[in-house]
């Protein structure tokens, strides 16, 4: 699975943004050729894409470089895979996907895309932020093996449902969010999740990662390069969880020399899982260690 | 979308309830033949349905005019839609509907009804209130264009579902209440929420229908005259929401003509879906005030 | 439906742990194969398997006796149902059952030794503790008439989404919690909630089995003989819903015969749901105080 702590996006016809990637952190860029692009420039930032791609590329960044296209019934977005496939962005995201089907016409630009440049692979990140893309989210997550990852989208999700209120616990999204962590996770493909839009209110980042990360979230959708920094530390195993994940595994293995499966470590009784879950956060530890 | 903030049920067998309801203010007005009329009754209020149906019409209501009748496999069934779709009222409401299968009775009955009255039109809004129900809501609200709405009947699920208790917080049902608003929603009818039976707690009614209304019900079932009136309030726009939704969408508009698509706007970082949401609360406030 | 309130498993290599069973008050008892019986020892297991069974039922328990064995593509599970379907064993827990067309070689099995054995009867209690699992929970429930319950394993659940943490307050596992008890009471099966990892701290065990309780579960996997005893406890009503459900039953009783099917009753608008609720915490009552 990718390492996607923070997924930052900003507005593809905003340079004085994208000049500031270069020292940003985040696992993955986003250059949002949809809402963040009004109507009147989506066909200049189209045409402008390749430089902008290729400037971005020469000045290093410390994650992949994705492109989100228009939404599936878009006039546009036919245009936006012409130009973003032929530049050299490791992905393309997919606004609203909704269903199996809105994917397939992606999915066949980026096969055409492939046969033309041998070599070279695409990933797509599905934006799950409508009540159908929630309701069908296990069966896309399934659909193609491009899909790397899916975001979850609060605020257009709230908007398309219709009513919602959003609220600093979240609540009102707790059962969508849990269904876009299960379905990816079932598929074995990264679950981002939402964006807090009040960048500057960091102990409200701090609490949204938090629980967002309890429900199984990998990252989370940033809006600024400082959401960026944190999400890569909140999205990563603490200091307490790997010293902790060690010794359970240690004493574990310990005992099962013993031929026992089933131990008391620190006030729990521990078996298969509990053991599981250590390594695992000891592996996820060492993969982050290990980024270049 | 009809307005549905405010859903007042009452047994059909007590007068001096229905009487009340001239000086009412709902939105909907329901007279129950399932639960609120006792098996020794039915029979009795069916036969005097069409003098109460017409006499409240006469009196003038706020609101449409609706009847419960019995449940899908209840032996009154047929009865009840005899006597009922014989009346001026607006539509029916179908308790317990747990399937796509239990409808079609109900659904061919009204057509029946209004090809024989060329120019009548009955709506349907159905209980989803049993474990059924929950599980096939999605495809219930899909089903039939005659659908208004759907109503979720806390109390009759968690006896249904079995062993459930009721807190005042509700986190026992947030599963089934997100899933019937979002089952409702992408099939673009209402959604109601469940009712407070203790009438007379205003404090929790408020709680709970903010609850209601951030997951996005468009309102509540209504078990008392006062009531009615609550939720009339809470299930639409504060006077804040409308001023701030108008002041965002003015400065979203301005910098789209500077062609920008993403401005921080108090704070917080504002596109697409946040403008259209602010867009839905302005319209939703002009429908809510222009109500004969 | 089964009562059981009180899941209480253990290794079945630990004759210390199981010699304690007789004086404990479970519901049910399970002996494990899966985790807690570490790969060196299954097949010396498996064979002191009858012996160890024999021994448990002579000595008498308080409940039912099942075997867990190994997990669905496991190569110990065939030779896990030979041996365990010789023994006099109540039935078999299937762990990480993720999907119907995994339950078909336990059921296909049990259906054979049945035959075999004119008159015995096995029961399945499925362990629902994956993404898979959790996704396809309802279709399992109904899927098989052996299967007597489900368990929900929040442990394994939790490693098997990957990147979940636990919390004491548990919002991570609402969703699946809650759909496991859907989706098991739909097809009026029982469902068991999963274990408290702590077994000293018995404030979170009882917070943790009312938030279960609430969401419907109908008992607990309790992994120390008191917790099995605070199972049965908090899985019951209490006395005084026992005693307001008895006085709200005799007050509506009272009021159908005068023809009222609606009542004001502590409070409360009662009708139909509340009354059939409180009839049923009267029977749960009854049967619990009828146990052998």
């Amino acid at each position: 699975m990718e390492i996607l702590r923070s997924w930052l996006i900003a507005p593809a016809n905003r340079p004085s943004f994208l000049r500031k990637w270069h020292s940003c952190v985040a696992d993955c860029y986003v250059l949002d050729l949809e809402d963040g692009t009004p109507e009147t420039e989506k066909e200049a930032t189209r045409r402008a894409l390749p430089e902008i791609v290729a400037e971005l590329k020469r000045g290093g960044l410390s994650g992949t470089l994705y492109v989100r296209t228009n939404a599936p019934r878009s006039p546009h977005t036919p245009r936006d895979l012409d130009a973003v496939l032929a530049t050299d962005i490791d992905g393309i995201s997919i606004p609203k996907l909704g269903s199996v089907e809105e994917l397939k016409p992606y999915v066949c630009a980026i096969e055409v895309a492939e046969k033309a440049r041998p070599g070279k692979r695409f990933g797509i990140i599905g934006g799950i932020e409508s009540a159908n893309g929630v309701l069908n989210v296990t069966a896309i997550c399934a659909a193609d093996p491009h899909l790397v990852a899916v975001y979850f989208g609060a605020e257009d999700f709230a908007t398309d449902v219709g009513g919602m209120r959003r609220t600093r616990q979240g609540l009102e999204v707790l059962y969508a969010r849990s269904r876009v962590v299960l379905g990816a996770h079932a598929a074995r493909i990264a679950a981002v999740d939402h964006a807090v839009l009040d960048f500057r209110d960091e102990e409200q980042f701090r609490e949204d990662s938090e629980f967002g990360r309890n429900l199984g979230f990998d990252g989370k959708v940033c809006i600024h390069p400082r959401q960026a920094e944190l999400a890569n530390l909140y999205f990563a195993p603490t200091p307490q969880e790997i010293d902790f994940s060690r010794r359970l595994v240690a004493a574990y293995e310990d005992a099962e020399r013993r031929g026992i499966g089933t131990i008391a470590f620190e006030g729990l009784m521990v078996d298969g899982p509990l053991v599981k879950r250590a390594r695992g956060v000891v592996a996820a530890a060492d993969r982050i260690a290990s980024r270049p």
